[in-house]
């Protein structure tokens, strides 16, 4: 048992009813609610400032109960304890955890199974259709009733993702960061296939009778059902595969009346078991109303919905936003998360997108993903007064020289291929106002630079850097790293799209260095700046400085300066003879459109 | 209307009764059935000496109906039209072709829905459970009574394949060639899943009373909704959204009873439309018995079952085989194809493997995909006695060389990279009783190197290297392209444990032009046989011999020839000053393990 079971805090679901304007509270669309309930619970404690809130927005069938002990019980039984728990991505010890059940649910916030006030009878058929929309502004007025107009950072998975993102674009500056899991603007065409065929389940089901079935038997059939198949898509085919295979279970052999064909003791198989299981299980604690209100929500949620672009629908957001994406997920895909980061940026809103390894699939975000937990605790550890940057002693020229070469007015720096961050870290003490971001394939660097106040895309280069909206940056740096690129001049014109001005250094292949080596050596040279094998080497596309201004031209890409660096004194010799090429180990280009 | 539609063959269904053993046809899992009926079609013209004859296996919910005109039609209305017909992927030109309903059906041949002749009524829930071997065997009884000991080629699609799989282990030696699209030797834990819930669906319908239906009220609901499940299966996310999107359909506004959110004008996703009339449509067409059953079937077959492994399963197969995945198929995954060829090359069968581009998924090989036509037609053709192959004059000499390094015991080849086969063509008329194989990314590469009669993987090398087993091949050639690997050491590695011997040709990066170039004009070489840019050049890990001979020395490589090519006289002076290396411009390899 990890140390922080024992240690959970303890929590309690409490009761709210919301204080509402004259009338009631009206729906998006259409509907009224003369009375609004909301279950929510807190973990964590609130600091004197009040400035440490942050709130959480459950998932489908989630509740308010995200984490800690309710009193009696041993151990955290919340459903998001791996994330919300002391020391955890989302750190009790730090923060003050809110979260509340859903405007529809049916775990103590009114929905469908809940007393109409007019009738004294639960709604069932008339419970009015809801929208994400409502479910935000329901939680913002428990914030609010609860005495927090501003709160420190909103955190949802999956159809709570949703809600975050409703949040950030309705209510800005609510929140100052929000971060959206293994989620989308919309579902996918093939997610919300899967909800009419869950939803038809349920209403096909005599005993569902238009959803007036309180008091009576329950579409049990339908709904359990409906979860089977909603099951199906919360595991990767290869958990599937990993969890239940093809075993089966015995079950006792059933002899038909005729005795013609008793056959052998009958067995199904274990997904079959499971999944069925699963259905029982969900019967005891939901209500198919709710099932049906909720999924008709997300199936409407569309943020685009009457703007133009997603881009033009994200222009409100204030907040910094982080989206992560996973990659075994097959009910929100990494292209919704990357699309979504892809309008953020082109509304040039800070934005950092991550797509991190998650074989399980869609459920991986509950379950437990070590990863999505440091990633999360970067994106809301707060930035503390930079302190000078320890500098890597032989970068120091270069970066200088680089520093120096970015003009005045530039206000947001990309590095791509940032690694963790360190030029970055350089470059905002250097330039504090600068806004910057960097790009990577690696997850340590992703937690190291998001927790220094930078955004960060998680990505490989050659591919990344593609969806990466025009002009969405001032200037672009790739340092010392185009020989890694499997496309050195794509990389170089997505540069200049995405920015007006790009700096690039290299190591020289045309340093005297090389040629020697081949011709007294008979190998490809090893030197410190390309200490590899040749077929190791994650070195694929070397140039000399001329075959890379050589390229410039053909591609009419504009150089504004040539820095050449060596730390040899032989290059001055190389120098005097016109080969100054020969004697340079390093090479800066400026570039431009 | 393509040219192919108005010359379509005309066709008629025909209904055979089985002349079956004393007592009936026993069933794999206990059943019986006394009298078994099968509908079958034939299109095409059946050749004098009765040897080009193809037996197609429909896929789950098809029938005999494969391809031409039914009496009266003016167009082709088979389900697989694009793919059997003049001049098509099984060309009815040249094939006689034969299909015929599966076992348990409802189209004709005997299923669930077939009058008893025990009872004189419809079997409905007494119909016996059947197995793909069943299904096979009764195809196979069927094929012999129709005249055909033997066919040249049985090919399939889906559960098709699966069927076609079966027919190549237990009853080999019947066809020449077995073609295996979108299918494997058993379901994925997630398709069975799908499954499951579909079947639920069918007998949670009140309306199916276990079976026992016919005469009364059908259990459509349930049966629509497994259908409706099932297609979304059959499309890839991509497709749907493609398809779909979010677009919507009106539907006319219901007012509730007591007026109180009469809404706007309703209106639902299009995909729900789609999808109801998809369930809708195959109630027209199909019986919920005859769905339990053959889905049945497909659940339960699992080749692998009964062995220690599947390449054991497939010990028996004598046919030359052709297995294809579709990349955009979530229903039958690539990785199953995969799974199967590496077992069949475990096995040491002819095997070739190809992986083809399906954005849309499981549904297009039914569809059409232009490139599976020509793999199929490719693989299909009967080869030619071997011309003397024409040899690329540049080569000539490199291949001499090469083939003379061949130990005469080699039986089997395998060309890595191998192009579109001119290699494999030289060796072949050298070496007439070699087995070649290639692998490589190409489509067209594929389709000429099947029509050579060489076994062909599509795969990118450095991939698909690491899914051959051990000890496939005797001899393993790398032809001037391990400087294009991104992993060359792990190739060379791959190599030597798929086959005890390799030989390594490649371009020497030590040869006096490149220091030259880089010396004297400051550049990247650019030569004949490295005619690219540096920043284009898919040329990522050159190499010197030198550097070549080090790795083999650092990896436990053994080298037992090394042969240099040059066509320059300079390299003899090179040579009498003992830097050979700077004389030669290609370099031949013999390693071993």
């Amino acid at each position: 048992m990890p140390s922080h079971v024992n240690n959970s805090p303890v929590t309690e679901t409490r009761f709210v009813s919301l204080d509402l304007p004259e009338g009631g509270f009206r729906l998006r669309r259409g509907g009224l609610l003369r009375r609004v309930d909301v279950a929510y619970e807190t973990v964590g404690t609130l600091s004197e400032r009040r400035d440490n809130v942050i709130f959480i927005c459950h998932a489908l069938t989630g509740d308010a109960h995200v984490a800690g002990r309710h009193e009696g019980e041993d151990h955290d039984t919340g459903w998001w304890a791996n994330m919300v728990r002391p020391g955890g991505g989302i750190d009790t010890d730090k923060f003050f955890v809110v979260c509340a059940n859903v405007l529809g649910g049916c775990m103590g916030t009114t929905g469908p199974s809940s007393v109409d006030p007019d009738t004294g009878e639960p709604y069932g058929s008339r419970f009015p259709d809801i929208t994400v929309a409502d479910i935000v502004d329901v939680h913002c007025l428990l914030l609010r009733q609860l005495g927090f107009d501003h709160v420190y950072a909103i955190v949802g998975g999956s159809f709570g993702g949703m809600q975050a993102l409703e949040f950030a674009v309705r209510h800005p500056g609510f929140a100052d960061k929000v971060a959206v899991i293994a989620s989308g603007a919309s579902l996918t065409t093939q997610a919300l296939a899967f909800d009419v065929v869950g939803r038809n389940a349920i209403e096909q089901d005599p005993a569902f009778r238009g959803g007036d079935y309180y008091g009576g038997e329950r579409p049990d059939a339908g709904l359990s059902q409906a979860r089977e198949l909603a099951h199906i898509t919360y595991l990767s085919g290869e958990v599937m595969k990993k969890k239940f295979g093809r075993r089966r279970r015995d079950i006792p052999p059933t002899v038909p009346e005729d005795g013609k064909h008793p056959g052998p003791i009958q067995s199904v198989f274990e997904v079959e078991s499971y999944l069925k299981h699963q259905g029982r299980k969900f019967l005891g604690r939901f209500d198919a109303n709710s099932y049906l209100r909720i999924t008709d929500a997300m199936d409407e949620f569309d943020l685009v919905q009457g703007y133009p672009s997603l881009a033009d629908a994200l222009e409100p957001v204030r907040a910094r936003i982080l989206a992560v994406a996973l990659d075994g997920d097959w009910l929100f895909l990494p292209r919704q998360t990357a699309d979504l980061s892809h309008a953020l940026l082109s509304a040039h809103k800070d934005v950092s997108s991550l797509v991190l390894d998650a074989p399980a699939g869609h459920d991986s975000f509950l379950i437990h993903i070590e990863e999505l937990s440091r990633a999360v605790s970067g994106f809301l550890e707060r930035v503390p007064v930079r302190p000078p940057p320890p500098i890597d002693a032989d970068h120091c020229r270069d970066w200088d020289a680089l520093e120096a070469l970015i003009p005045q007015r530039v206000r947001t720096v990309l590095d791509i291929a940032c690694g963790g961050g360190a030029l970055l870290n350089f470059l905002s003490s250097r330039r504090p106002w600068a806004d910057c971001t960097g790009i990577d394939i690696d997850v340590d660097g992703a937690v190291s630079t998001l927790a220094a106040g930078h955004n960060f895309m998680l990505a490989d280069v050659d591919e990344g850097l593609a969806s990466v909206p025009d002009d969405s940056f001032d200037c672009a740096i790739l340092s010392e790293s185009i020989q890694v690129m499997r496309h050195p001049d794509r990389v170089l014109s997505h540069l200049l799209r995405i920015a007006p001005i790009g700096l690039v250094s290299f190591p020289n292949f045309g340093m005297w260095k090389i040629p020697a080596e081949l011709v007294f050596r008979g190998r490809m040279p090893v030197t410190e700046r390309l200490p590899y094998q040749w077929f190791d080497t994650p070195n694929i596309h070397l140039c000399t400085v001329k075959d890379f201004l050589d390229m410039c031209r053909a591609k009419n890409i504009r150089v504004e300066k040539v820095e050449y660096f060596s730390t040899l004194a032989v290059s001055r010799v190389f120098r005097l003879f016109g080969a100054r090429s020969l004697g340079t180990s390093r090479v800066l280009v400026k570039i431009a459109r």
